[in-house]
C-alpha cells in the first residue's frame, strides 16, 4: 500500500506491521546521470519488491535529500546534516509505529546514508519504537555489488532500465574520460579523501559504459528479490532484546 | 529546470539565484483524499509557476513529511518534530544557497508548516545564508482561500483536478457527514484544540462537495500566477538587511 | 494568587490547577513608548483578569524577553531565539504543573511570540505535562483587532490607561511622521520583509494618535472580560487526548 | 536607564558600553517570605546601585526564573533545567551587546544560579560576544555573607528593609523552628543532598529572626557600594583576551 | 574492581552498588608540572582509597579531558565544552548505573571541573538513573586546601609522592618567579579573570617549591581517607528523594 | 611526545603539526579478555609507531569510553551515545589545532566508533579546524584482518604480546564454547541483530585459542608499520579542499 495515495481510512483497515522508506540524496552522479539517481533507485527497488511480495507492506514517501556534502563542490547536489538526517529519518519511523508500523525497512539508495541509517535502526530498535533495519540496494546485488562506484555501471545501468530518458548517452563520454576507478585515496587502509572531488573530476567512479539496460533490469531483479527476502525473515523475526547476562 | 532530472553540469550551466523547494506533508485528509495530498498540492503549483515564468527557476525535489502531529489520531499520518522539520529545510536550503541559488520560496501545501517555515526563512534571511520566505498555495487563491478546510473544497477540487483518480468519488458522502464546519474550537480568539480529532471525527473540514475539477483548475491557475509574481518580486527585490537606526 | 508574593505554604494550601503566565517582549515601541511595553500589556490584562474572576488561579511572574530579532534595527531592543524562548517558557510551565497547575494560560503581549507560545502549548499538551494554551490579548478585543500596529493605536491607548507616564506624548508626532500603516511589504499574500525596519521608519506602525486613554481603558475591559471567559472555559474542559481512530 | 521604561531613541541617545542584568528566581523563601526573595534582592541592589553611580549604566529587565529544582518539593517554586537557564541569559546578553552594551554585570539574588552565570560569563568572554560577569549580591556583603542560609537572616533582612509587608511577620517563629542551621549534609567536604527538602523542613536555613530591618538597609548599601565598585572597574579593564603563550 | 582490567564475568560476579569514576584534565600546570597532573592525582587518590576500603568498589577507567579552556593560552592544554563534558560524565555514569552500579562517586582532580560535576550529579540523582556525587580531593585535606594553586604546593607535592620523575625539578625555580599568588582577579568578590593568562606568566599559582615528597605522601593519605569516608557514607545514605510538602 | 606527561613549555618549543589520539571503549570482550581491550589495543599501537617514526608526534591521552551500547547485556560494559561520543572526540581534537595541532589520526581500537569516528573526521576537515582521519589497527593488519572478530583471535594474539597477565588462560576453552564464528546475523546483506548478545552466548567473536602471543607480536608490527606510513602520507598530503567544479 502505497501511503502517499492512501487514505487514512485504508491505512487503517490494512492488517500488517511492516513498512518501507525509501531513502534517497539528491547529488551529482555525474555529467550523465540525474541528481535525483539514488532517490530513483531506492524507489524502484522498493517498488519492485513489493510488487512481488505477497506480505502486505506499508509504502512511505522517499526521503529526498541525504547526507551528501562529500559532493558539495558539484553543482545542484543538497544535502543535511549527519544529526538533522538521523532526526528526520528516526522521527518519521517514529510516526509509523506509532500506527503500528513496527518493523520497518529503510531502502538505501546512497552510500553516505549507510552509517547513518544503521545508527538509527539501532537507536530505534534499543529505544523499543520500532524494529527498523538499512537495506541498501547496491551491496545486496551479488558478484555485481563488487562493481559500484559513483555514477557508474550499476546506477547508470538501474536507470537505462528504470527510466532511460534521464541517463544522457551523449556523454557517457566525457563521463568515462573524467572519472575515477574507485572511491577515495587509500594509505593503510584509510580513505584520505573527504570530498568525492578529490579523487574524480567530473563526479563518476566507475565506468558507465558497463551497465546496459538489461544488467540494469537484472540488478533491479536481484535487490528486490534480496528486499523480500529481508521482510519475508524480519516478519518472522523476535525483535525483542536479550536478557542480561 | 528540475533538480532530480538535471545533472550536476546542468546546474552549473544554468544562470539564476532563483530556486523553489515544495513542501508538503503527509497526513490525513479524510476518507476520501489521500495522505499525499500536501505533496501533491504543493507540486503541482510549484511546477504550474515554473511552467508559466519566463525567469530560469531550480526546482528542488519536495519534502515529504511535515508537522502533522496534530493528526496523529488518524492512522497513516507521518510526522517529524518542528525541530527537525525547521532543521531540515534550512539545511536543504544552506545546500541550494552554497550553489548560489540563494533567493528561494518554500512553495508549501500544509498549513502545519506555515509557523516553522517562517520562522527557517527569517533565520535564513538574517544570517545571511539565503533569502527565503514561504508561500502557502491556499492563502494566494484570493476569495477561496477563505472556504480553506482540510480535506475540504480546496483541497479536493484541486486534486480532481490535478489527479482525479486520487479522489474517492464514492466516499464523498461520507467525508461529508463526518465532517467539521471550521478548523479548531474557539474561546476568546483561543483555539482550545490542538487535534484534529477533537473537532473532526473523520478528519475533514470544509465541504469536499463544493470542489469540483473546474474549481481545482482555477485554484491552480490562481496560485501559480500568483507565486509568478511572488518570483518576479523576489527576484528584483533589494534583501540586504537595513541599517542600524 | 499573585506567585511572587506568596508564600509556599500560601501555594500549598491553594485549591486550584489554573495558572497564568503573563509573556511579553523588551523591544522598540516607536520613539513615543516605551520598550517594555509588552510586558506591561500582558501584565495589566492578566491582572485585570485575575481581578475580575472568581477562580482562584496562580499568576506567575512575567517572562520580560521574546522573540524580537525583527526589531534588532532599534537600539535597547532584547531577544533570545525561538528555541530558547520555546525551552523557557515550556519548562517554566512544567514547573508549575509538577504543583499541579496543570491548566495554564500564556498570557501573551507580543505578535512575534504567538506561534512559538502556540508551539510550545501544543507540545505541552500532547505530552500529557499540562495543558496550555496562549491567549494574546489585542486578538480579542472585538473590532479594535483590526487596528493592531506596533506602537499603534490599541498598545499606545493601553499605556495611557495603564501607566500614562509612560507615553511620551511630546513625541506622538514624531511617532506618526516615521510610522508605517500596515505591517510587513506584501506581495502574493507573502511577507517579503522580516525586520520591522524594512517598513517603517522608526518603529511604529499604526497612528498612536487613535488610542486615546478611554480607549485603553475599554481595550483592558475587553481584554480582561476575554480572559476570563477563556479561564471558565479551560477549567471546564476535558482536555484529554481523543482516541485513535 | 532602565530599559523597560525607556524608548528606542532613549537608547540611542545614550553613551556607555555598561549594562547590568538583574538574575533572581522563583522559590520557595520558607513560610515567611515570597517565592519572589531572589528576584526583590537582585532588583533592589541593582536599582541602589544605579543611583549611586555617576556612569551610565543601562539597567535590563530582571529573569525572574533561575536554576531550583533542588527546591520543587515546595509548592510554587518554578525552575528551568541548566541548559535552558544559561541560553536564555547569554542571548539576552548578547541582544545587548548588539547595541554596544559589551560590558555586563549579571546582578545575581540567588545561589542556584551562579555557577551557570560564570559559565555564561566566560563563554561570552571568549567567544567576544560580550565582556560579562556574575555579580551575587550576599557574597558581597562583607562579614555577613557568613550568615547566608535561605530565607535566612539576610534575606528577612532585605526584605524588611525593601517591602516590609512581604515577610509574613506572624510565622517567625515557624519559620525558625522548622529551619536548618545550614546549607546541605556534608561528608569529606562534599554536599551528599541535592534537594533543600532533604536537610530544612520548611525550606528555612539560618535565623531569620537575625535579620531585622536596619541590617537589610546595611545590607543594600554594602550590596551596592559593591557593584558600584565592580561597576568602576570593569568599566576601565582592559578585556581583551590574553596571547598566546 | 579495576573495570579495565576485569572480564564481564567478573564484575557479574562482584556484589556491590558502589563505584568510583576518576576524572581529571590535561592541561598546563607550569613549565614544571606535567598536562597529565590532573589525571594523574583523580587516579591515584581513587586507587589509594579503593585499596583503604574493605568495600567492594568498582573503578571505572579515568575521564582524561575535561573543562580547561581557561587554560588554552598555554601550548598542550586540551578541552571540551561544558555541554559536551556534563554529557560525557552523565552517560558514562549512567552505562554503571545500567548494571547495578548506582551509588558513584566521580573522584574529580580539576577545579574548572567541580560545577561541572556537581550539576551531572544532581541531574543523575533526581532523575533516578544514579545517585552520584563529586569529590575534589584537594578540597578534602584539611588545612592543606588553603594552599591549592595551580601547578602549585600540593599538585607538586602529590606529584613528587606519586610519580617523581614528571616533576622538572630544575624548573622549580622558572615556575617561582612567573607564579601568581592566587587564583584570579578579584573586586567585590567578584573574578574578573576568566582565563589563566590574564593572572599568571607561567601558568602557576602558589609556590611549588613549598610541596616535598612528604607532604605528598600526606595529602594522598589524607584525600584517601576522606573518600573512603564518603564511600562508607554513601554505601548507607537512603538516597531516595523527599516527599512533597 | 606524550602530552601526559609534557609539560606546556615541552609542547611550545616541539615543532610538528602531526597528533594521534587514541582511541578505545571499555567494553565486554568474552571471560577471558579484560573489559579496557580496545584502550590498550588502540595505545600499544599508538605508541609503537610513535616509537618507530622519525617524525615528531604529539601523543594525546586516549579517550576510554566510546560507543558500545550493543553490548550492554553483558556487566561492566560503559558507554555514551554516538552524539556524546562525536563531541567529545571532535571538540578534544579542535583543541589540539587550537595550538597548531592539525593533522590528526585518531587511532582506533574498536569497531563500534568506526562510523562515528570518519564522521567527526570529516567534519573537523570540511570545517576547516583540522585534517582529522581515523586509523582501526585491526583494519590494516593485512590478510590478520579477516580474522576479526571480538575478543577473538586478534585482539587475544595482541594482549598476549602487549599485557599477557590479563589474558585469563584458564577461561580460553570456556570462551571457545560460547562463541559465535561471526559478527552479526545476516540476511540479503542486512545485519539484523543490534545487540552482541543476539548472536553470542558469551560475547567473544572468534576463536581466541588463533592467537598466541608471536601472533600478537607480527599484529603490533604490521599495524605500527601501517600508522607510520599513515602518518608520513598524512604530514606531506595537500588537505585543502577541492575548488568548486
Amino acid at each position: 500500500m502505497d501511503l502517499s495515495d492512501a487514505t487514512w481510512t485504508d491505512v487503517r483497515d490494512v492488517d500488517t506491521d511492516l513498512a518501507v522508506v525509501p531513502v534517497g540524496s539528491t547529488e551529482q552522479h555525474g555529467p550523465h546521470a540525474p541528481l535525483g539517481t539514488d532517490v530513483i533507485g531506492a524507489e524502484a527497488v522498493t517498488d519492485a519488491a513489493v510488487d512481488r511480495t505477497d506480505r502486505e507492506v506499508v509504502r512511505a514517501p522517499a526521503i529526498p535529500i541525504g547526507i551528501a556534502e562529500e559532493h558539495r563542490q558539484f553543482p545542484g547536489t543538497m544535502w543535511v546534516s549527519e544529526d538533522t538526517f538521523r532526526s528526520y529519518v528516526r522521527e518519521a519511523v517514529e510516526s509509523l509505529a506509532h500506527h503500528g508500523f513496527e518493523r520497518v525497512v529503510l531502502v538505501n539508495g546512497h552510500g553516505g546514508n549507510v552509517d547513518a541509517l544503521r545508527e538509527v535502526g539501532g537507536n530505534l530498535t534499543r529505544s523499543g519504537a520500532a524494529y527498523a533495519v538499512p537495506f541498501t540496494w547496491f551491496e545486496a546485488v551479488g558478484e555485481h555489488s563488487a562493481d559500484m562506484g559513483h555514477g557508474g555501471p550499476l546506477e547508470t545501468a538501474l536507470l537505462r532500465h528504470v527510466d532511460p530518458e534521464l541517463i544522457r548517452e551523449d556523454r557517457i563520454e566525457a563521463a568515462q574520460e573524467g572519472r575515477a576507478d574507485g572511491w577515495g585515496e587509500w594509505t593503510s587502509h584509510t580513505n584520505l579523501a573527504y570530498d568525492a572531488a578529490e579523487f574524480t573530476d567530473n563526479g563518476v567512479v566507475g565506468d558507465p559504459g558497463n551497465g546496459d539496460e538489461r544488467r540494469g533490469e537484472e540488478l533491479l531483479e536481484l535487490a528486490a528479490d534480496a528486499l523480500v527476502r529481508l521482510l519475508e525473515t524480519i516478519v518472522e523475526r523476535d525483535v525483542s532484546r536479550p536478557e542480561r547476562r
